[in-house]
């Protein structure tokens, strides 16, 4: 265990105490402000400090000054195929949020134009997502039928929008982003397949043409309602279905196999939708059994506020909202997490506060014009990005195109057939369902596994909210489990060294005659103290018995790691105190290694450290070795003896 | 730098994968086992085993054989002071709960006979406690009216109680007693001041000698029920009360100076009941405002499955259940803690687990016969310790004398005020308002402080259901905080040692030329991955400034220090992988050092090991200093060189 280099053990610090403000001040900062974004208003004059202010909400101010012509042909091009995506998704998704598919195409239009300003993102395509519209469809569907009441339906859908902007902005406002953290991957991705699959099956409905169907979304209901009316299914709409969804999967087929015709795939739903409603046109189908979209009102978005107050004065208020904060933040979690890959790969940063002020924005704008929720769909972002997009200006060629079609081409759709949109959105679900990602995560993590698992079957058996409910609370046990039970292990050196190692981990490393070395892996919480104690107690008489069935030399020294011991509570403070007693009336002697500034500042302010004596407080763990080991060699006579201390050893 | 014992980089291990089942039992092991119960069974012959089995749930096998004729006098004393106290606090607390004053004791007879047969305490003394029944009054009272319909009420109390015992047991036969871990001691102090304000609040009824009273338990409530009817105030028993008051009050304080005269304040209730019954006896008070207890029953405790049968098909079920659960856990936190204490002076085990047993039986065994819910309250316990208790015994003698006053001396209280029960009530209350402890927690922790507060106000303002869970949730908000913005600090060397800490702690601590050292304070999860990827980039890109601004050698090493990083979750792994790319596009060098033994296993299977390379982890950050700065030094011009690997010097 002798170092050559070793001069005597140093002295833990124990740093003076911070003013309450000061620290407070600092723990704020880091908790709210952990990206600085004030850093570069340093030192700034007043007028700059505005314009970077400005900028800030709004980075298209930033960047516009150096957009050029070069950008924009790329744009366009991105732009345009963005659109040719975003006009039968956004009906496609309407019809699955209950709405008029009219409302999914204005929601083409206002909010990617309001993205455009306030967004950073450089390549996030605003559009309606399937699950937010499933969720619309499945929580508002509850209290108000969309076919008998359709208008109060519309005015909750678009109030239930306007409090999932607010809800999203006001995190970013207020620096709450975190809490989308808690949405972890694994979540997401047992959520997304499972919603995959619960829209998938919704979309038996259009395939089958079927009439009356059922409101709930679990798999068990839906099998039900359609196997009880087996006499009602449509085999026209059915083959018609089958075939479009043969040709959309095709397509992605291809373009997954080359990259570079990633337009087939891009296109092939507008293709579809053409393809299905000149077949309807010419055979006259809507009057076999396929139904079509019908007439859509040609125009640009209405404006909506008065739709808004009526939502606001209905006796459904709280469920708007409810379903505006679930909504909002699903789709703020995907809009975020799509943001930030693509920026991973062009290598610039996002703004995670300022990206959920510009989505709650753009819904607050949209749920004033006619339009209900939307977010950076992963898909036709995948497709902006593929199409080389530069900047945000592709999202306002988009909302161009979308509005030449609502002035110019809405009559086209009217012999749209639906089962053509179901088949667009199943293609686009079965990309959801990542079974890659779930059989990953088994081989790293089973926990991560358990959960994605959980949140899929919950919202496949249950419902999209029970679905979420359980994945986020399994996921907080996790966390909370691994808070109360901290673990703790014993160390050993690590031959011909002075470090200190878990057993476990090196199994090289030696057991110190004498001493129990023990390493707690968390901070001392209430939650973990009285765990703690009972663990360590355990591990205790374990090496008493251990040492008394080897006959070695019996223990003196219990010295305790609290390198990973970031802070300590009040309980912890009592939970040393005892281990201390305990210690103590076995007739052994405490030692602490490397304790931590919060912890040893609070145990100083508790008497602690005089009750252990700071002499028993050593740097590492080498350092209260050697210092034992000298003791139990030389002072074998004597009980419980402190270290001598040179002072001129001390370095702080 | 140079360590003379420096021999060259030692090599993380990676401990070879271990069966997903084994690791999964010693992980639940670890969870639910962490006391290792089962350790006495080991080895042993299947009749001992079973004995020990048997002694484990019911201690009293294990201990009364060695009991002798010594013990037995101690507990004799202690028994009769207990039943002192039991008897008139009993009462007091029954009418708290707005039960009939006969209910409070029954409650003293059975649950203290079987808390002496399976309880592992040899100070508890079993009663019923102010708090729990404060709550069975205000959450039973909301739904039904104890003087409307008094017989329902009974059968709800007794239903709870039975429930609750049921999940107290329940939640020691499932080793889940680490919930009641989450009720942190500032939570307790807060949450049982604030009760003992509000019963406090409720005895101006007794002493006002008021009729009708709010059934709200909140000051503003209280104080505008008393305020409201100051013609219908009784100065008769207004006087009575006082005086009571300041005659308890004195003898608690003479008690405290002198902890001898214990027995002057345990006895100080009963001798007031006395008094108390007297007076009015001989100046029929009872004729002018003073209200007594009126006829008590003579007799044992009556069977009452009946009337849990009754309850268990009301259609208040749910509410008795919610009412039980929560008593339940809030009697347990305080049976336990108190048991815990008193076991530390003494220098004994108690076993949680056991203990919930213990009180849920007795609280079971209780609902069926008339007692409703006990468990061990402060006060008396501290009696029965001082009182020199030596076992469990102290609880038979307690329930032998009141069986004996239920037998014959019932009659007695038929003229005890109800006026001195509420000042033993306030008497007793006001020694659970313990400000030093809260002065004590602004002192060392101002959040535990702030919860404690919380949890005050919210009972004293609020009900005393708001007060525990606003306690309880910032609780668990501070655990979920710490776990989503873990700290992180930048290492300096410690001069003339390989030793790094964090600058802040250590301002000795010198920064490494060209190198960054940082440091992760918790595990990483998904809740702060996008925390610490920007966390870690900030860190970067400031020393990066500082460096250009100070014109030291630039930034060419990133090492991450994952010493305190326990675990590691899906999440956190595509973080590393993130930050990996980000410092690879800056043109530096990540290096790990000191990964642990779950973080390295799933960094392998993720291939994260392969991606950075073997030979960029190390031991400890001193030896991936002292390579780095070779590095740094020798080959200066070739960049990003690999360290030259010496497969001799590895030991593992």
């Amino acid at each position: 265990m002798g170092n050559a280099d070793y001069e005597g053990p140093h002295r833990v610090a124990i740093p003076p105490p911070k003013p309450f403000l000061k620290s407070l001040k600092s723990g704020l900062k880091e908790t709210f402000f952990p990206d600085d974004p004030f850093r570069q208003f340093k030192n700034q004059p007043a007028s700059r400090k505005f314009l970077l202010g400005l900028q800030y909400f709004v980075p298209i101010l930033e960047w516009a000054p150096r957009y050029t012509f070069e950008f924009f042909k790329s744009d366009l091009i991105s732009g345009i195929t963005i659109a040719s995506l975003a006009v039968p998704q956004g009906i496609s998704y309407a019809s699955l949020a209950n709405l008029p598919p009219i409302i999914g195409l204005y929601s083409s239009f206002v909010p990617p134009l309001v993205y455009a300003m306030m967004g950073s993102s450089r390549d996030l395509a605003v559009g309606t997502v399937a699950v937010a519209s499933l969720l619309i469809a499945s929580m508002l569907g509850r209290e108000v039928s969309p076919t008998e009441n359709p208008k109060l339906y519309v005015q909750l859908a678009l109030t239930a929008t306007f409090f999932a902007g607010v809800f999203q902005a006001a995190l970013g406002f207020l620096r709450l982003g975190f809490i989308v953290d808690f949405l972890s991957h694994a979540t997401i991705v047992g959520f997304m397949a499972g919603a995959a699959t619960v829209v998938c099956l919704q979309q038996l409905k259009g395939i089958l043409g079927l009439v009356r169907f059922t409101h709930a979304t679990d798999l068990v209901s839906v099998m039900r309602s359609v196997f009880s009316q087996t006499h009602q299914w449509r085999w026209e709409s059915g083959v018609l279905g089958c075939c479009f969804l043969f040709f959309l999967l095709l397509t992605r087929y291809f373009s997954k196999k080359k990259p570079a015709f990633f337009w087939i795939n891009a296109m092939a739903p507008l293709t579809s939708v053409i393809l299905g409603s000149v077949l309807v046109y010419f055979t006259h189908a809507e009057k076999h059994g396929v139904q079509v979209i019908g007439h859509l009102k040609r125009g640009l978005n209405p404006p909506s506020v008065s739709e808004l107050a009526l939502g606001f004065g209905s006796p459904y208020l709280t469920t708007a909202i409810k379903t505006g904060v679930i909504t909002g933040v699903i789709a703020l979690a995907e809009g975020i997490a799509v943001g930030r890959s693509f920026a991973m790969f062009k290598n610039y940063h996002i703004d995670g506060n300022t990206e959920m002020i510009a989505i709650g924005m753009m819904n607050i704008a949209g749920s004033c014009t006619s339009c209900y929720l939307t977010t950076g769909p992963f898909s036709r972002t995948a497709v902006n990005f593929n199409a080389g997009c530069k900047s945000a200006v592709s999202n306002i060629v988009m909302a161009t195109a979308v509005m030449l079609t609502l002035l110019f081409l809405t009559p086209l759709f009217h012999y749209t057939p639906l089962v053509v949109l179901s088949s667009i959105i199943i293609s686009a679900m079965l990309g959801l369902i990542d079974y890659e990602a779930a059989l990953h995560l088994w081989k790293l993590d089973k926990f991560d596994f358990i959960v994605c698992m959980s949140a899929y079957a919950g919202v496949v058996f249950g419902s999209v909210e029970i679905g979420l409910v359980v994945a986020v609370a399994i996921s907080l046990l996790r966390v909370l489990l691994s808070v109360a039970r901290p673990r703790t292990f014993v160390l050993g050196n690590i031959p011909n060294s002075v470090i200190y190692r878990s057993i476990d981990q090196y199994p090289v490393a030696n057991n110190v005659p004498g001493m129990l070395i023990l390493q707690i892996d968390s901070s001392i919480y209430f939650a973990n103290a009285s765990y703690l104690r009972e663990r360590i107690s355990r591990w205790i008489y374990e090496e008493e018995d251990r040492v008394k069935v080897s006959g070695e030399t019996s223990l003196h020294y219990v010295i305790i790691d609290m390198s990973n011991v970031g802070s300590i509570d009040t309980s912890g403070i009592s939970m040393l105190e005892e281990v201390k007693k305990t210690i103590d009336r076995r007739g052994l002697k405490l030692v602490l290694a490397n304790p931590r500034s919060e912890v040893i500042k609070k145990l100083d302010k508790s008497k602690f450290v005089e009750n252990i004596g700071q002499e028993w407080m050593y740097l590492t763990v080498g350092e209260a070795v050697a210092t034992c080991n000298f003791m139990l060699h030389t002072c074998k006579s004597s009980s419980n003896p402190g270290p001598e201390y040179n002072s001129q050893d001390n370095i702080v």
